[in-house]
């Protein structure tokens, strides 16, 4: 891997964002929709093609009646992470949803959506990618091909929000470089990138969250979008860090409370 | 905000890494260095420079000797927020640093260093990046620059890491959108990007980690780099979100067991 950045297609990204696909509605076809936006300049080997999980979405048609939104919220949680009282708000509920995903509101979205619904995230993202690429590289007869869903979500310790990768598909998802040495020969021991968390962030730059352009194209990235590609090299749920090996897997003030409770009621401490 | 996507700068984003800046060494002018290294392409009005925190700490003589790693990373942390054991090795400390930043070994890097010594994070990355600022602006004759400081980081809940910015100045921090609307007139009442970071981010992709490509130039976000812009208006530290406005402030094991030791001691419970 130390020798990927030698070539060319690692030193140069370009990513724009097509204005023009339109409303999407329940039912439509994604694949042709995004098909006939890209025709303009088309796609080449390597590129990767990033959607918005909302179009996604609507295209499957996760669209619910939002006349009880928390509801929503609590039949898409697995999980309570942490919560936070709000005025005049029902509380911040941060959870993990059915698909691992660590998220305020379970990911469930009131934007950019018809009034009086909210909008889940699709019921299968990595698939939602899968199926995407497969239609774009029938229709531009290209071999090569990533595509990536993103969604917007927060982060703990650093304020605002970057888009991250909810599905992938043909691209590589991390950049492993636990093989390769730095400049002095020393291995770059603890190197993984989340490159397809990397490529959703990028192209949000581009498409913008008001804009009316919820596709965007990566070409450059061609090194982390290898031949061959198989399901079986798995999509962006890799990127889930299962609960039980994170160090955050419960709010603090979630935490310190089990802890407290369970010594006041004079049960054993928990690992 | 809203109109903001369809300004052209927002549609198209290009960044690219050269290579040649070489090893960089205490008391280096980085300024004249990148400067070198950007004289083929050059810089327009409303480019985004990203440099490494990586070089940054080495020009301003940030290696310390390693014979004591772990007490380099006990001199940098302000507060412990999780530990994890480790086979055969230190346990991993996450912690918050000088900075504010919560990172594993609070940001001290012994990759691409000199063996036996080890890289502490710059001492004040906002102020590193508008000296940078500075001198790129007055050698290349623009006024509107951006200039961001990377580092790579960890993040809860989904394995492997990304870059983000650790200082920046010239260009905005975040995307405001609260004041925006969305498609269907809707507040967009809770998008705030956290844009430096997936500007730092996207320079990940281009400059690759055993590259020797430290530096990269993002163009196509001129829309972040206002005209005027002044320290006052904030750089990468506005996106630390304080501990006490943290849900996750804390490890989930050691909030247990400080809520279980405050029950058993007879203290009360904390808020």
């Amino acid at each position: 891997m130390s020798a990927v950045p030698n070539a060319p297609a690692a030193r140069r990204l370009t990513v724009w964002a097509p204005a023009g696909l339109g409303e999407v509605r329940p039912g439509d076809d994604l694949a042709a929709l995004v098909g006939d936006l890209l025709d303009g300049e088309g796609l080449a080997e390597g590129d990767v093609v990033v959607v918005t999980s909302k179009v996604v979405s609507k295209a499957e048609g996760r669209v619910v009646m939002a006349v009880d939104r928390e509801q929503a919220i609590t039949d898409e949680t697995v999980r309570v992470v942490a919560t936070r009282r709000r005025e005049g708000l029902a509380p911040l509920r941060i959870v993990e949803n059915r698909l691992g995903l660590v998220m305020a509101a379970a990911g469930v979205d009131a934007s950019n959506t018809p009034e009086g619904t909210v909008l889940l995230l699709p019921a299968d993202p990595d698939a939602s990618a899968r199926a995407l690429r497969d239609a774009l590289r029938a229709r531009f007869g290209i071999e090569r091909l990533g595509v990536v869903v993103t969604d917007t979500a927060g982060r703990a310790w650093r304020d605002a929000l970057v888009d991250v990768a909810v599905g992938a598909a043909g691209v590589a998802v991390v950049d492993d470089l636990r093989g390769g040495v730095d400049a002095h020969g020393r291995p770059l021991s603890v190197t993984v990138t989340a490159v397809v968390d990397e490529i959703a962030s990028a192209s949000e730059l581009v498409r913008g969250k008001a804009a009316g352009r919820p596709v965007a194209v990566v070409r450059g990235v061609g090194r982390l979008v290898p031949a061959g590609w198989t399901p079986d090299d798995g999509g962006a749920r890799l990127l889930v860090r299962p609960s039980a090996d994170d160090l955050f897997r419960e709010g603090s003030a979630e935490a310190y409370a089990r802890g407290y409770d369970d010594a006041a009621a004079g049960r054993e401490r928990k690992g």
